[in-house]
This record gives C-alpha cells, structure tokens and sequence, in this order.
C-alpha cells in the first residue's frame, strides 16, 4: 500500500510505495513495496497516475541471454503522471505539474537537440544495449526492495512503479489547463512514434500511398499519421486479419494478411495493388526479414522504408547492393518517429484536445495496477491496442 | 577507315565504319569495320566525337560468369557526338545537333519523368542485369560485324564506335551556342553522377561535412559538387594516398589513407575527425563492406550514406537492425546522380562554360581511337581520373 504523499511532506525523504517488480524473465511481475530515493540534482520524483503497456516492455521482460537481461527491475516506460518533488537545479516543473516521461531525452543544449533534424540528444543519449538501467546522469539507481538491493530502471522512466524518478530531460511538462486523460500518456511512447514516423520522418505527402507491416499501437499510430497528413492510400500488413477492422478507425483503406496471400509475397501483393510500390513503407514489428519485404515494395525513384519496430539483437538487414543503387530507395530509422519530446508532446496533445488525433480509440482496456500481468496477457494474446493501467485504483 | 558521312547523304542507309569491338573478356577492344543500321523510329545515329572511358565499361569489359557478359559487344557510354540522321518520329533534335547520350532516359511522359522526386524512367527503364545488350524500344542491335554476325551494344550508348544508334529518350540536345569540348561529354556519366549526387540526391547544406570513399572520377565529383553546395570539410578516403594532391582542386580538404589507419577502420578515423561522423558520406568504389563503413561514420541524427559505386553481381550490403532503428541515418542509392539527363545535363553544362563547375580538370589523359586499349590500361593502372578519346584524330 503506498504512501498518498503529496508535494512537500515527502520532500527530500524516500518514500515507500508499491512497484511491479519484474523478478525473472517471463515470470509474472512482482506487486511488492520498494523504496523510492530522492530526487538527485536535475531529476524528479514522480508520481504515476497512468501507465501502460508496450511491446519493449514485453521484449525486455522476456529477454534472457543478452546484456539487457537485467533484474531485478522496474519495466514500464509509457505514463503520466505528477511531479512530487524536484532535486536541486529543476526549474522547468513544479511540485504537483503534470508530466508524461519519455525514454528518449531533451536537453535542449546539445548539438542534437539544436538541430532541427534530429531527435537523438547526445548529453543523456539513448543506449539500446542495456536500455537504461540507471539514472542516466549518475548510473546509479534510486529504487531498491525491502531487503536493500537495488533493483534496475528501465528505458529512464520506470512506471510500473506508484513512484518513480526520472531525469529532467525525460520529462515533459504538460500545460495545466489540459486535462489529465487515460490516454495521454500514450504520447510518451507508441503512438507519437507512429504518429511522429509518418508526420516528421516520413512527412507524408498528401495522396501519397502507405504499406504499414505490423498493426499493433505503433502501426495503427502510423495508419492515423498518414490519415492526417492527407494519404489517400494505407494498406496495412499482418498476420491477423481481424485487424483490418481495427484499423479501419485509423485510416486503413486496404489490408493484405500476410501468412495468406497465396504464392505471392506481401510485398509482390504490394506492386501489384499500388502499380509499382508504395510510396512510404513503414516497418511496425521489429524483424530484418519483413524491413527488406518493405524495401522492396517501396516504389521505385522515391519510395521510403521507415523502421520503427524493435528487432532481436544482433539481427541484421540485408539489401542487395544493386537495389539499393538502382532503385533510388531509402531505408532510414526512427526512434520516437524522429520526434522531440519537449517540443512534439505538446503539439499532438493539442491535436488530441483539437480532436484531430485519435488517441482514445487505442485504449481497449483497462486494468487496476494489482491486475497489472493481465495488461501482458492481453498484449501477448493480441487482444488489446493499449491497456491503461490505472495506478490509482487500488 | 570510316567514310566521313554527313548529313544527308547516308541518310537511311547503313553506314560501314570503325569500332572498338569487345570480342572476349578482358582482352584487348579489336578496332574493326562494322555496319552500323539506321536508326528505327524513335532512334538517331550519332557521329561519336569524343568519348571517354569509365569504371564501368572496364567492369563489363572484364565480366565473364553473369548474364551481362555478353560478346562481341561495343562498349563506352561517355561521349559527345553529331547527329547523323533521324529515324521517324524524331523531333527533338536534328541532323546537326551536338548531343550527349546517356545511359539513363528520359521520356518525359511517364510517372516518374513527371515527378521531381525520381529521374527512373518507367518508359524505358534501366535494367542493371544485361546493361542494355540491345535497342531499348525494340530489343534488336543496329550493329553488325563484316560476317553478318549481330554485336550487343551497351548501357544503350556504345560509344566506342565512330558511329552508333540511340533512342532519343537517352539523348540530351545540346545548346548551339555551346562548344564542343573534350570535357563536355564527361557530363554522360561519371561527372554528372558524383555532381548529380552531391547536389541533388544528397543536397549538401552549406557548412556540412563530407566524406567520400574512392578518390576516382565519380568521387573527385562528389567533391566538386560539394564544394559547389559550399560544404566547409571534404574528407576523401582511398587506398592511394597520392589521391589528396589530385583531390584538393576539387575541394577535398583531409584525407584517410584506407589501407594504412593502423588498427582503426577508416569510419573510425572519420568519426574522430570529426567528432561524431560526417554529415553525408558517398560510397564511390562499389563494395558491400565500404557502404557499411560509410553507414558507420556517418552522423547520427541526421547522417546520410549514398551509394554510387557499382557492386558484383549479388553482392548484399549488411547493417545491424539495432544501427538502422537508433541513429536516424539513411541510406540512399543513386543512378546518374539523381539526375534527368535532358533537364539537368544543359545545367550543369551552363555551370562548365560559366566557370563555376570544373570539368577540364577532370581530364588527364587523351588518345587516339586507334590507341582506345591505352585508355583501359591507364584507367586500370589508377594513371588517369578521365582519358579522352578522340575519334576524328585518326
């Protein structure tokens, strides 16, 4: 049970709170109390008030034989959430602001952050290897169990946890007057790099055609990018069928089932459909094999492949050489669909409010944080979008 | 010996002249008497005045074991010439005109000719597997030898020949007002691709850095394009140090010795020198594991790898899934420089006679066509950046 803390009593204290804690690999996380540190000097404690569930989560729950495989450890990466209290040399929130914590950082000095082309800050950059198992100015962690050992972070954010702490520039600072919906804090993951991929990396041209692999949040996030940027043509690719009506919502126009199309590819399906390729292909699943299939039905003098899905380690892309000079292709990834948190958050959240951008519609469910391993069955059985786990409803 | 034809009289007849006819693989090009049809509708016949070797004709010169290797053919696809005569249905230019030939169309009619984003005709498409064996509308050969035996042309040029047939979607008319040099006819391949790339596939921001492995004609121009965007750093990279002294008229400001780094890779050096990667590199050798060197040290965030080199049949560039997702770089190919021959070779040929493109410097070399098997060993040997060859010195 946690401590309801609110601004000020906690200040500068720990506090003991209840966290999901990931234990083993692929074994049901573990309700059980942790102690949260204080702030240090550019970080905020924050208190969760929404989270919810992404497929990095589950590929970093599951994941065994690599340097990532690090637990103890708080996963969840996807929230919103209340600054409980700042370090030393905070200025950008306050006590009591609403936040929604990103993995990927701002700090708005560097050379990255700067610039208007990338979205890679280089003073707290993104490392894939152990995805972020500490603090990432200190490398040391803030939470450990009742029995005093340190349990890991997860991808700088950590919300599967009542609180949590969080370096400054993994936060953005959300305008008060915005309400504090179930479904904002989805901005901090999946659907702004959906969303970002086919609006800032992509940048769609309107009446352009888009293949989509893969219709889970991400790709369905791309599907309602495009729809606003004007596409008139958004094919999406998966296993399951069922989908196509789920996306529907979110632009869809056409589907191909990708283990049924007889003797053909999807991506010689693909050709065919659009008379040469699309024009932006974009790879949702994480897997080397369906980044070439993209590649190859992107269309010729122009086509793009966008990758936004999380592959094995160690996978590897291969292009035939004469493609790849020949066709006039590009192949380029995107980590938070090539977005800045503190710049872009705020502009899709008013494009929610404006209700321009669909973002309810990806919440299929809801689960109570105890029933949290629920929100895993779901994603896993392929029967939720986003599973809001609401953190307050104990 | 030709016989001097000229407009007019050979109109519609074949015409018997001289040709450097590629008999066996990498053996000496054989200057014999062939005939030359004439021109189908759609085609002219082109007095060839200069032409000039290319990595390319020495690759299919050489090849034995693939579907291009096809003999007896002509090769050469670098060249300058006088419209002999016209088959029907040609309007754009007459018997007279200079023009440069391309192995890229241009037919100005289809979806891609259209669009600003593709110079890969559909009309009549460049298919890298034969290299263009025959004319491209009709897929017979206009040349034959004096034993009636048909000869494969090349690249849809076949310069090495006093004279050849093209179809006049691979023709670029040239100004009257413009002189014949030797250098102009380099703007039919080499040139215009490394230009073309820097300038238009890549469009170099002024104060970018720039990295190009292969100090050869095609990367010297990559250099001359990007000295022309107004990059700040030019960093060539080649095997043969002795490439800088030639590189600098071109711009080129540092140079990596790629054999000779010690233990550290060639996008090792880059990456110190420029602390994080080039902003653009250029592959310009046409080797699988150089794309990936250039992919490697070129800039996170916003860096851009373009391939131009041409690679061995069947060759696969290879990148870690992880780099591709994490580093926002692309990579991109380019054939003749991104270019249309007929929109842009006048450009860059108003830039020459303007002063601002270097092209004379290009060429180091000249020989006669009887001396044309020189011009291999001096581009073979790494002697020469351009041999001319002069067909009417005889």
């Amino acid at each position: 049970m946690a401590d309801k803390v609110t601004g000020g009593s906690s200040r500068g204290k720990s506090i003991r709170c209840r966290a999901a804690v990931c234990r083993r690999p692929s074994e049901p996380l573990v309700i059980e109390e942790i102690i949260v540190a204080p702030p240090m000097p550019h970080e905020v404690r924050i208190r969760i008030i929404y989270t919810s569930l992404c497929h990095s989560d589950v590929l970093f729950w599951k994941i065994e034989d690599y340097a990532a495989a690090m637990f103890p450890r708080i996963l969840g990466h996807e929230a919103i959430g209340v600054v409980e209290s700042l370090g030393e040399d905070v200025n950008e929130v306050s006590e009591g602001d609403t936040v929604i914590p990103t993995f990927v950082s701002e700090c708005g000095e560097c050379r990255d952050c700067k610039s208007p082309k990338s979205n890679l800050c280089s003073k707290l950059p993104f490392k894939s290897s152990r995805v972020a198992p500490f603090m990432p100015r200190y490398e040391t962690s803030r939470f450990t169990d009742l029995n005093g050992e340190a349990i890991y972070h997860f991808l700088s954010v950590s919300s599967f946890s009542e609180y949590t702490v969080v370096d400054i520039a993994h936060v953005t600072k959300i305008d008060s007057g915005i309400p504090l919906t179930k479904a904002a804090g989805l901005l901090g993951c999946g659907i702004s790099t959906g969303v970002g991929a086919a609006c800032r990396t992509a940048n769609i041209e309107p009446g352009s055609t888009v293949a989509i692999f893969g219709l889970g949040s991400v790709g369905l996030a791309v599907a309602e990018g495009a729809r606003l940027c004007g596409a008139t043509r958004i094919i999406g690719v998966d296993v399951n069928k069922d989908k196509f009506e789920v996306g529907k919502k979110f632009g869809l126009t056409d589907f191909v089932e990708s283990a049924n199309s007889g003797s053909k590819s999807a991506s010689e399906v693909i050709i065919e459909m659009t008379d040469g390729g699309a024009d932006y292909c974009f790879e949702c699943v994480g897997m080397a094999s369906l980044v070439q299939e993209a590649y190859a039905c992107c269309r010729k003098g122009w086509g793009e492949t966008i990758v936004l899905g999380v592959d094995k380690p160690g996978s590897q892309v291969s292009i035939p050489s004469k493609d790849i000079l020949t066709t006039g292709k590009s192949l380029i990834g995107a980590v938070f669909g090539g977005l800045k948190p503190k710049s872009d958050i705020p502009i899709l959240l008013n494009r929610y409010i404006n209700k321009e951008l669909q973002l309810d519609e990806f919440v299929t469910h809801e689960v109570t944080f105890e029933d949290i391993n629920k929100a895993f069955d779901l994603l896993i059985e392929g029967k939720s979008l986003k599973c809001v786990i609401c953190m307050d409803d104990q």
